[in-house]
């Protein structure tokens, strides 16, 4: 049976072709570079892809969150790094918990988030290796200066149940220099104070292709390079045809000879724009635009397109951003050639 | 146990006194003009919530999606209106299954729509009652003319299956005078061609303060003032205390001394801006500003702010737009007095 008849609409396609290549590309570029891959799961979502990035090559993956860990934990993942500050005594026992079963490490930034942590992992047989999230420029979480990190440092390196793993950025994009700068001053003061730095890790997808700009970095961590989405078609680092997330929709409604409506809204599509103006790209008619997004509808403007869509017909979106569009839905179609396989997004909506 | 050590953070939270006085206005409101109200049960995607709306007075309710009216049904909510243009086998066999175990409505603004509602409905006992969609001014679905009205409902009239169950429309807001004109015009149309228009249906939570300023529709919809947000606020709508639902989340990076990060990103309160900036607005510091979002991570600037944040404090964020943050989340948590209930989002996540 065609995937036109099984297949509901609104509904997240992912060519399992396409997401292969990808996985494959960037392994052999991280590979050429002796760059250690660590994918960052929140992208897919999906046990079975973080599986296939590990058979190419991966060193084990990111995740954000405990809950995320625990599902891929759950499929048999066994190296994780967990990107965030956690905090609260709940999330440390299942932070202990999660830590006796796989290979785990975490960030942190200031000293709340490692005493918390030393109070739970004291209590462990096994240390929690812990890594120092730095500011280089992207100004989201992180140390500010060298100072503060070898002042953190010190603290985890004292810390029981803790051991120091190293740095951690999320870089700013383009800046491969001050990344580079920032980073080698922190190691060599390390360094100067006695102090461990076994790793250091950056990520990002859209500076993957320069990751070995960054050669101090041992590990590179992105996410989004597995499927891509028109936010990288949109700066260059990819091509519609790199693009392995599509949404399906469906016309519903043709009011107005420039106004054609889908069944793809912000419910599937989300409001990201990063930047860009629109909500997606049209596969069947790139020069038609999603102007507009309610809950449940599409607005597509076709005043500059010679698209003349009827109601019933089916269309192809790529997302501004794949990542979220896969935690808006409880299943995703992977098509490879003639089979579909509708797959349950088993770490979607792992908020904590 | 105080909610605050029983709920990982971020966490959707219910203030259900709140929610019951606004569902008790509202109410009053429509009893006092002799409006039906039929609730849009996208904001809080509750059955129970649903049928606190009915034991108030409502008529029944209003779904967008098979999937959610499905939920609904089975938990026994027997009258739901889905202002949907439905297509495709597969959701038409959905939809009858449906239809043979509750009192149920679609719209269509098309013939295309009809045609595949006829074909399904005339193999069914129970012919499905459709009303035609308008576009009263609001430029989203609905037909654009009274030509077409009439045009579609001597259609629907006469097609297998089906009954001519009047107008709908989503108005746009602030034009009373001007849908009321619409409407009034299309159903003296219908008239004049001895066509019934038993119902007229209209809806918007913005001007539900004014439904009686179209006095020629009998039933009003309305999702979001169970709730109320940022947005309604902002226009002036509802005040601060008329929020019931909030983002609880936990500060866990204080970077600079004009930044602080708190656990809750667009995966919790989506990039749902409706015209404002920020994204959200924080209630123990309303003049500290949430600037932006990545997935897990809220940025908050405190350069016009007096607030401290300390890591690990927790704060509680009233959403732009109350309807998308419930989709986001499998759980809520209903907090009324002491007792606190983790209740699974059962409509959540249905897009077909």
């Amino acid at each position: 049976m065609s995937s036109e008849k099984i297949i509901e609409t609104p509904a997240v396609l992912i060519d399992l072709e396409v997401a292969k290549k990808n996985i494959t590309r960037f392994q052999e570029h991280c590979d050429q570079y002796s760059i250690a891959l660590r994918p960052h799961i929140k992208t897919h979502k999906l046990p079975s892809m973080a599986k296939l990035q590990i058979a190419a090559g991966a060193v084990g993956i990111t995740c954000q969150k405990i809950g995320e860990a625990e599902v891929m934990a759950d499929a048999g993942i066994l190296d994780i790094l967990i990107t965030y500050n956690i905090l609260g005594a709940s999330k440390l026992a299942r932070l202990a918990k999660l830590a006796r079963r796989c290979n785990l490490s975490v960030v942190a930034d200031n000293a709340v988030v490692v005493k918390g942590l030393s109070q739970t992992f004291s209590q462990e047989k096994k240390s929690l290796e812990i890594l120092i999230e730095c500011d280089t420029g992207a100004g989201r979480c992180g140390v500010q200066t060298t100072d503060a990190v070898v002042e953190l440092a010190k603290i985890i390196y004292s810390s029981k149940g803790l051991t120091l793993g190293g740095l951690m950025t999320y870089p700013p994009m383009g800046k491969s220099q001050q990344v580079e700068n920032w980073l080698k001053k922190a190691k060599d003061a390390l360094a100067t104070n006695d102090l461990p730095c076994p790793k250091i890790s950056s990520g990002g997808t859209p500076n993957m292709w320069k990751s070995q700009e960054v050669p101090i970095a041992d590990e590179h961590r992105s996410g989004t390079y597995i499927y891509n989405d028109r936010s990288l078609i949109n700066t260059g680092h990819c091509t519609r045809n790199d693009c392995a997330l599509s949404v399906r929709a469906t016309v519903v409604s043709t009011p107005t000879p420039d106004r054609a409506i889908i069944d793809a809204g912000s419910k599937m599509l989300t409001s990201d724009l990063l930047g860009m103006k629109g909500f997606g790209l049209i596969v069947e008619a790139p020069d038609a635009q999603l102007v507009s997004l309610s809950e449940e509808h599409g607005i597509i403007n076709l005043s500059e397109s010679t698209w003349q869509p009827k109601v019933g017909e089916l269309i192809h979106i790529i997302p501004n951003h794949a990542c979220v569009v896969t935690n808006m839905v409880d299943h995703v179609y992977l098509i490879e050639g003639n089979r579909i396989e509708k797959t349950p997004v088993l770490a979607r909506g792992r908020v904590t």
